[in-house]
């Protein structure tokens, strides 16, 4: 189980602590969708044959996506995967298939890029996406179909898609065309999504112990049921509000694991996604949220630090620190010729890095800066379901405390919208003309 | 030449006109280490012979880096080569040496992962360090030394160093055991050396047209000397300078080209280490900077721009667009079953890409969020020093205005000693022990 340290980042927090024992409540008695999924191991079961269908010799996987429909994945493949993983497959004759991400650009040296090192015929894409309509995903997807077709090979034996049940534009292909498909929850937001079908087949296809990371948030979830009231997620969400309303206005997590940084990444679509809204109050219009930033430990003590600790104090620092490696490496013990290295003899990597994130976190502390230490033992599919769930339920406390809805990016449309509108889409021309009017046509 | 659109940025700067003309007076007098640095094409040539003696039948080159020592050459190395570079030269059977970096951490599961994919007899590691005291490259070079003396290999036809001239632990060591050595002017700091040896030994090993790249941080260079006082970087640097002092404390750095995201991360480095200062005024302590974040497009409009465009109106944007790709794609132009993605028919991918940009940069001035658009032609070597250059020089003169020493890093000694107390290096003793009562031993 995950645990944490607060001890350096006590702040007063009884002003809100009504606020959110008002706000687990509301959590605890909601039907959401996201709480569900620890839940759902069965279900998940019965689209694992289908996966298994479509893999069948193949030897690479493309994830389609973009935001919430890859950074899981992404999370999930950096966490659990060898550091080099598809060239350690090549090394190791392995059996594994590859895996690869596109479809979040459309920078045409991206796609040609991976198209270059792909063998079309041995290669799985998964797009990812509720709707389908998103410009990215749509012409990385049209693009990749037409290969296909120009190699006189059939795109549906090839591409599949993880989309909506029911509605949008990749269902209308589907049904016309015959790609198989995968359903993602209706209820369920993309970026809450990674353990739905969007990151759990991925998972699958990769082998990865889904059952445990299931097992790792829904042990969470019992343990904040059970609570009465006060649990590590709401301990940790309280106190950050808390600092948050006395000017800590940015939120950097900082895991110390080079496997964790990704996690990190899908932390940030989280945390900026769903708490960064505007609304009006009285007429006047308030912007809210905790901007979030990712860095990795010991790296970025190299580049941030220095602004960490003696610039400006408006930052919340969440550590994650692993207590056991997956590999036991130690420093060698017989020097002779780098005596100046003595006082490292036969210290243990893991150990030098721990140490690192001790000595951070005490000068940040020393500098009045506070900061949280979450910690694992390790590792694994297990805690890394829990680190998942842990920030989503944080997330969506801190939103309802916030007053806002941690659910919806109505602030994402005005330039989606727009580029429908240059691309001639029938139904934008409005908005064509003001950006035309923008730029200066 | 680069070029910049300020519109969308505009702010009363009168305040700050004065002050920045000075800065520029002061930096054209001044003798800084990295200015000289476009102009010492001549001086690199020298060393060039001996980086070839070294990777005689090398098939990969891994850089021992951290910070300024590998952040420069990660940029370059991105912007310039294939996008999926280590995989593309299996597969093409290219003779060009793989590259790889570590140093940057102690997390045991990136070094044993990298030694996993390299053979040791055929790679050469370049140990980039000034003083050769980091405990991450310490660590990683003396681990990787006690491999080859395990594989009765000499380590010294393996290992060669980027080092200060005369001093440090490095320079001990290579003269007490005979490791080749490559030097780093005394007079540049680390993240402003990527134009030196640091950054441009690596960068012919990978045949990256330096002179390219030089002569474009000197092209620009000279136009910052024949300007009367006001040239691009000035009147970026005044405009952001502005924005900051009314309150845009975060600095975003978006390139909508996948190929400068790691320059993104180089540019973070260098405005949070310069910037990120504390000083006295009359015995009360002022902390300044302003937080760099480095996002990517169109990746992050899927993450992080609900935030941007509805949250706290605290960050100023600058956005670097490429107007010709490298790869010219268009999408297919007929379409048949997928009728939904009718409106994208035969567009070009770059132009997409731009329009992507130019509508992000709507959202956020319709949202009166202040935002520059930097554009370069192509992404080339040209171009890169051009950007290299272009922010070392705002950063230096935004020091200036603020008043700190942009060139020193004196926040980072607390961590850092701190490390070397738990790890009982002689002359530590006494942090150790604040540090222990820190942590409650």
């Amino acid at each position: 189980m995950i645990s944490i340290n607060l001890k350096h980042s006590k702040v007063d927090n009884s002003e809100y602590k009504k606020l959110f024992e008002t706000a687990k409540t509301r959590f605890l008695s909601e039907d959401l969708g996201f709480k569900r999924l620890p839940y759902e191991f069965p279900n998940l079961l019965s689209n694992f044959e289908l996966a298994d269908n479509l893999m069948k010799d193949k030897k690479a996987i493309v994830i389609i996506g973009i935001g919430g429909s890859d950074l899981g994945t992404r999370a999930i493949h950096k966490a659990l995967n060898h550091p080099h993983y598809n060239e350690f497959i090549d090394i190791t004759l392995n059996n594994e298939p590859k895996i690869y991400f596109i479809g979040d650009t459309t920078d045409p040296e991206s796609i040609s890029g991976l198209l270059d090192v792909l063998n079309l015929e041995k290669t799985l894409f998964l797009v990812v996406s509720k709707s389908g309509n998103t410009i990215e995903q749509a012409s990385t997807f049209a693009y990749v179909r037409d290969q296909y077709i120009n190699d006189n090979l059939n795109p549906v034996e090839y591409i599949a898609f993880i989309t909506d049940p029911k509605t949008g534009t990749l269902r209308e292909i589907a049904n016309k065309s015959g790609y198989q498909t995968i359903d993602i929850p209706s209820d369920v937001g993309g970026r809450f999504s990674v353990l739905t079908n969007v990151g759990m087949i991925p998972s699958h296809i990769l082998n990865v112990d889904i059952d445990q990371m299931l097992k790792g948030a829904m042990d969470l979830d019992e343990l904040i049921k059970d609570s009465n009231l006060e649990d590590p997620v709401f301990e940790y969400t309280l106190n950050k509000f808390a600092q948050y309303k006395s000017g800590k206005i940015i939120s950097v997590m900082m895991p110390y694991q080079y496997s964790l940084y990704e996690f990190a990444k899908w932390y940030q679509q989280l945390w900026a996604e769903s708490l960064g809204k505007k609304f009006d109050i009285n007429g006047k219009v308030v912007n809210v949220g905790q901007t979030p930033m990712s860095a990795l430990g010991p790296v970025d003590q190299h580049s941030q630090l220095q602004l960490f600790n003696e610039g400006p104090n408006d930052k919340f620092f969440t550590f994650i620190r692993v207590e056991e490696s997956r590999q036991n490496l130690n420093m060698p013990s017989n020097y002779k010729d780098v005596e100046q290295f003595e006082f490292m003899n036969g210290r243990n990597f893991q150990e030098i890095l721990n140490f690192e994130q001790e000595t951070t976190a005490f000068s940040l502390s020393k500098n009045d800066r506070p900061n949280v230490t979450i910690s694992i033992p390790k590792v694994d599919a297990y805690h890394l379901g829990q680190l998942f769930y842990f920030f989503e339920v944080s997330v969506t406390l801190f939103g309802y405390v916030l007053g806002i809805n941690p659910f919806d990016q109505p602030g994402v449309e005005l330039s989606k919208n727009a580029m429908y509108g240059v691309l001639n889409k029938p139904g934008y021309e409005a908005i064509k003309k003001d950006f035309e009017e923008f730029k200066g046509y």
